[in-house]
């Protein structure tokens, strides 16, 4: 291998071919597509073998759409927790599905964009913290709508819906529990839509995940509510595969023994 | 003025020359130099106005120290918590003072940059601890030279001191306890040197601030030790001088009213 300058980030493809597959048997087994959430993972230098088990990307701006459409390719989900309209007119080029944080926000550029595959994302709620759901579903929460009888008024303009409430969530239990609710609450509403997206945050490659259970609840879920259900994994497809590679610039001491890398996570003082 | 897209910072040039003023009233009355932090501001459209009242910058890695020379002029000092070996042939086309932040750096790259006027940062020590000092403090703490004896035996090789041991203080009692410990723990070492740098953090533009028993007190160090003074402002320049200008792209209703604006500080989820 070629002597790189240092610091970067080492991949291993094989250990990433490794989460992929466990990607692909979800697809095969649960029928769920999963799209790469672009905000966690963006290296597009190993998209090539990425796209082989992945069914696209999925973003949080307009720049990251674009990334997705010229160097991932297949479908392009675009969110942002607020497009200009700027953004909409450009998004047009690039995305697939659009998926908006709020009904104001689908009422604004509804005209600009009613040809496209439309999306909203809806705040599960705080009813549902007690089961340790990630931020999302906090106080207060800007991300997604809440408002169950305006989200039921605005689902004739929506193909999908999509609910990110995970985040390092290991626990099969608890996500099993959290969809049970989903669907008690808002099953109305998904058997109108073609589409959900349960969002990121899970982590099913991670060691001991029940993988068929996740995979036959899943499955369940799509086929009562007559929905193809996406996941956007991040962090689950890149996790234990890299690693950041350095040089020891300078050995101190202060009681301690300290290296000084050329790399940094924050700014020093 | 031209309409401007958002989002951006807006500088006001008036509120910024009356911090500038004062820091120049402050070399005035003192005697000691003030160098721009780059690390903190580095927005070089202002540097014109800048560079009229300071006497140069500080940088804390090899662009900043270019950026420094390039786009500011004056003096350009030139620290780094470790320079690489790359770093350090690139520095000398830029740099006036190269500050190490140990001694091993010092003796590693001596033969580098003998030519130049040569500093050693160096922890003033964790026994500060109690006078609310800021981080570079702290046990087992990476930035300066910590052992005294190692720190002598230097000596020979330096032309100056960089002690870095304030954030946003604006206790000038604080600052003067602080200074005569220094003095009586580094006095011998301070009295082989031609310059001290007390490094930033010192909140000076503050109202109320008192200017004239802060300038007596770096008077009466400066010339106890035979040190020209050097002061490194970052924030003290800027603070209150600039806004954020956004435009909110959404308006959004969970309990409270919530804008989303086209800027953040955090990316969401």
């Amino acid at each position: 291998m070629k002597k790189l300058t240092t610091p970067y980030y080492l991949i291993d493809e094989t250990l990433l071919e490794k989460n992929l597959k466990i990607i692909q048997r979800i697809r095969e087994i649960s029928g769920a597509k999963s799209v790469l959430a672009l905000k966690c993972f963006s290296t597009w230098g190993v998209f090539g073998l990425m796209q082989q088990y992945l069914d696209g990307t999925t973003s949080s701006s307009l720049y990251e759409a674009r990334l997705g459409r010229e160097k991932f390719g297949k479908e392009v989900h675009a969110y942002s927790v607020a497009f200009s309209k700027k953004d909409i007119e450009s998004i047009k080029n690039f995305a697939d599905k659009v998926i908006f944080n709020s009904i104001s926000q689908l009422m604004n550029y509804y005209d600009d964009v009613r040809t496209m595959k439309l999306g909203l994302r809806v705040n599960p709620g705080i009813s549902y913290s007690h089961f340790d759901l990630a931020d999302p579903a906090r106080k207060y929460s800007r991300l997604g709508a809440s408002d169950q009888a305006e989200i039921i008024k605005a689902a004739p303009l929506l193909s999908g819906i999509m609910f990110h409430f995970n985040c390092e969530n290991d626990d099969f239990k608890n996500l099993s529990t959290a969809l049970d609710l989903i669907g008690q609450n808002y099953g109305d509403l998904l058997e109108k839509m073609e589409w959900v997206s349960l969002g990121g945050g899970l982590f099913f490659t991670k060691a001991g995940y029940p993988i068929e259970l996740f995979c036959e609840k899943i499955k369940n879920f799509s086929e009562k509510f007559g929905v193809q259900v996406y996941l956007e994994p991040g962090e689950a497809v890149i996790t234990g595969c890299a690693e950041l590679v350095t040089t020891v610039l300078d050995m101190m001491h202060n009681e301690i023994d300290i290296a000084i890398i050329d790399a940094s996570v924050k700014p020093t003082c």
